[in-house]
């Protein structure tokens, strides 16, 4: 098993350093005879890209995908899909301060004390620049998967920083540069980020992504649950330190009488379950919440060591998101859609196709919830 | 990949429904010549079982465990573990009138749609009663672990329903049913649930688990990092709704200048980061809170449906914990330890002995936070 | 990767010592609703075990197989089937004299070196006892794959020592104890193993297996080809030093225009291939030869080393089979069934059903070869 | 579970078709601070390619390998290593006749039946072409095994045909086009090939490979031992239909007596095992064969069906190797050599170094044999 490949019948590899030549990842057990282009492909990585709003890191990437296998005459043949992204705009200059030193909150300090070696430029191969390749092939699985059974991947922003951004309508997300899901504060929003970018300080996020029209019966329990792999999926998101599903930690204080999602034949009542019962999806939204810690690279004075154990301070220079969760939206729907393909297949491996399964009460329980 | 398997390298798979003969488990994968006897896997199977207290399940399981392999002459051989546990006290009876309906909030509903067939006798193959072997099992990663590194795992109850328990000493926590940190507030603890046993509800918890000792460098970045793999795990225990590592999910409304652990030369100042930085343990503790959702297994009537779609009205009765996570403590301590198990062979695969890497910094950085 | 799991999807992981308590496995991936009982695997078992002939080892094992789990109301449930078997005849004392010594051509020496450690009574995990639990998981692995596409598998010894046995037909098999597809040579082989068994010497074995009516389209290149995992299997089987597929070493000395099997509306016309071309199935039989190394517990003194380096003799006295290839039939029969099971269950995860893709040429080509 | 990917812990995912613009891999798990360059995998590339000599294909690549991740200042950062290969030189109009046809022997039936679809030009995924990024991967493989343990890999031609080729010396191995270990035979083995490619047809070939210092320990029964684990990758090349380790299907017709490798303190005796007992290695040599079947494009019209079942007559033009088996020597080495990758870091996983096992009898048992 390695640590670089997502999924198991429906995988993802990556590769690639944030300065090294390029990045990219191979694609495998895409079911054969999908229509498929870079054109599909491409949107998705715009939506991720950096350089787009001056609240993001200002590196400028074009991030341009190239297909280079498992695609004849237009279509996947079943063989490995690779895609490959090369960088453009890599400044190693800007990260020449930090080369034996650990930045706090930082990955420098772990991946050194793992490998004896690392990668310092540009974080190297714990940058988020990896989450390029991995919402490249989340388009794959997205096409799929809507392609299959209608399933459709929406996210937003639902916090920044301190200041909660109450659920308006999914049609104002992709119109301001924070995927709110909210016209009215966006202003605000705005000027809380200049105001921060200015400190030198950064804020953390709250993401929500739902998956709407999730076919029943995905899931392998007891220990590939949906709801296990979905909460796998997002905590190895970077800066990922919550992940909760449904009515998530406010469980807690519900009483059964509450929480328990009631059944009727117009279907489910409510959906504390978050779509997932027993590790199972039960066709309803699958909700999803990811709590992301503010970024570790400001340029705050910050106390820190060197390879020596000598006391030293680090400023952090360079192109940095004062806001590492502004972006992560399409980050988080990719990881959920590379998730459910994964299970889409593994149930189709055990159980046969879903549309088998579906029928036994497919009137009696609708998407209510 | 099979779904009832845990871990890549060192695995556990489990077998069993609730009120079949036995239920049990394979590990495959324990390093060889280390004492191993059903004395080592029996205490923790004993916090864990069920009819110890008024506040949970009163079917008395001993829960013994029989080990049937991989031990010879006292120390294990490397070869696969087997641990067999004879259910004892099924009452099929009890479960009578649900084999044709639903009950809210179980996986009833799901298992019947993706497998077409369900055995529902004590919850079959969903029920919580299948953590027993996993907790055998994590009994032997535990002894390896505090043999190897001096890793301990301790946890506890940190809120019970919506009353928050606050933190006294670990001291506290075997001498109350709660698994509570915390002596003062027992009285009131059990108040509140006998009245919730009176009215037939249930209630949610929180858990907090706990490692110290923790070598660094564990993770496999960047899908199988530590933390991605101790939310897997968590997140598959039966109930659970949210992970949160460190700070969690109050990481959203702290500044990057709060969040951020700093380094000394005496070690890491405030431990934000959970003791994961970059999905790799850094020597720090590492922090967990899971979120329990309440038990759907209650007398209130609910409506459901039943196979044929017809609206029906469900009350559960029978012997069940009114809250999951009063016995939820020894569990998520278990999954905790054999997530860093699989990943110390993991790292010990690609890096050499973990004791090999730290002398780089040891003298350093000691275990602050 | 548990190295004591055989499969990817239909996984069966085993446990258990030649003189442990208990032997057995874990079913899991079986997809649900099929008729399964006791009944099913014993059979194949019976067909395996020691003691039914004078040719074999005299250790009397009734190998009576026990399922703890996985089937309700007589049906699989597709949650994972544990099979065990209790061992009854063993007798350590046979074996007192090889403690600290190692037997050539045995494991004990690779053993102790990578573990440091063995159970030597009666070869511990290394003993061909350890066949039982995966023939009777196979037997779950031939019922499915015969109700689903009508497969069958058969086998036979088609060389004992020097002694080639030329086919007649597969309704000899079962009716002498070498699973010899003939009749006229059984006096000779008889003779042959007395005079044999009387030396205290043992020999060889070649062991031909087929399997018919199998799905066009089972295999996944490029590394987990179809052949690629039988050969994975087969010479994994105890003993086994060769495997060879269709045409097998002959294929050296062939010209292309010989060996290259010709297609006609009828079918194919020839069948060097073996049933697979680029490492997918064809729809035509699968066939395998494997050779099988002569036992090397035999009572001739041969010279050896004890834990310390010095010279020592070896004779190996107990209950020992003159040839591991008399029993080895059934053994690679269930070996074969597996691999394909988890191929089906692969196949349709990527592709769906097969009974989808086999239509598109149905009718023109038939299973001649 | 892809099966594109080669290896457990020590992991080969490629990419690409013969036609498509690139071919690829990534390599994963690779340890760190190894250094690492383009120089240390371009040579077995060299050894590998087409167009070296009149007896292989005309197709002229350079296969200029390029290191796109996973080194950083020349050494290896314990991140994926991504190697990517332009392809130069595709003719797809030599392909022209084949688009609705199946060459007989070929995988153009099979991949068609599985997939509904595939890329015919110059065998698309299926392709020698593709055993390019393995070799490849394998020099980074060969490298760490021979700077860990001194683990040497040689390969040779020992038939061609119906002629078998002499072993004289290994110095002659790198001297002449066939990779043969045998000086005198060379005329013959030439004029044997000028003869069959005038005549339009293809033959077979032997290839035994070997690895010389391999420790002590290696291999996880009971289903991924050594042995098994190297079948799987060689019955896994292109065209091969047979292996043997050790005295291989000779032992069919020994006697114990005779196959038992005999130990004394000065090592083993023989090596009819073949370096592996009990599916771990013994510290002798790894000694395996294998049969390579004739190519099947040949320009011997052959029958066949096209797509809708009507028969048809095939003759392959186009650059063919007229024996696949001349330029699989240093496939087949690199094949044995990522196994043994693979399993070092297994054993290391579960038992700590290998260096720490061997000790226990490292003066008493030799290399002999």
């Amino acid at each position: 098993m390695s640590g670089n490949t997502i999924g198991t019948l429906f995988t993802v590899t990556t590769f690639g350093e944030s300065h090294g030549p390029a990045i990219g990842c191979v694609v495998d057990g895409c079911p054969p005879g999908m229509e498929l282009s870079e054109a599909d492909i491409q949107p998705e990585l715009d939506r991720r890209k950096p350089g787009t709003s001056r609240h993001v890191t200002q590196r400028q990437e074009a991030d341009r995908v190239e297909i280079l296998s498992g695609v004849f005459e237009g279509r996947t043949t079943g063989t490995p899909i690779a895609l490959l992204i090369r960088n453009e705009d890599q400044r190693s200059k800007d990260y020449g301060n930090i080369l034996d030193t650990f930045r706090p909150g930082h990955a420098d300090y772990t991946y050194w004390q793992k490998y004896g070696i690392r990668d310092p430029r540009g974080g190297g191969r714990s940058s988020a620049r990896l989450t390029a390749p991995v919402v490249g092939a989340a388009a794959i699985a997205r096409k799929w998967l809507q392609l299959q059974y209608g399933t459709r991947f929406k996210g937003c922003m639902s916090q920044l920083g301190e200041l909660p951004i109450p659920f308006e309508s999914w049609e104002h997300v992709p119109n301001n540069p924070f995927f709110a899901a909210n016209a009215g504060m966006i202003p605000q929003l705005e000027e809380y980020m200049d105001a921060l970018r200015k400190s030198g300080d950064s804020c953390g996020a709250r993401i929500d992504v739902v998956a709407e029209n999730v076919p029943v019966g995905l899931g392998e329990p007891l220990y590939d649950k949906l709801d296990a792999d979905i909460a796998h999926a997002m905590m190895g998101i970077n800066a990922v330190k919550g992940v909760e599903i449904g009515a998530g930690f406010r469980s807690i204080a519900q009483k059964g009488s509450e929480h328990g999602d009631e059944l009727t034949p117009e279907g489910f009542v409510t959906n504390n379950a978050g779509g997932i019962l027993g590790g199972i999806s039960t066709g309803q939204d699958i909700t999803v919440s990811i709590a992301i810690k503010p970024t570790s690279s400001i340029r705050t004075p910050r106390r820190s060591i060197d390879k020596d154990g000598k006391p030293i301070s680090v400023e952090t220079f360079g192109r940095h998101d004062p806001c590492v969760g502004i972006r992560a939206t399409p980050i988080a729907e990719a990881m959920l859609a590379l998730v459910l393909m994964d299970h889409a297949l593994r149930h189709r491996a055990q159980c046969g196709d879903v549309s088998v399964a579906t029928p036994r009460i497919a009137a009696a329980v609708g998407r209510a919830g």
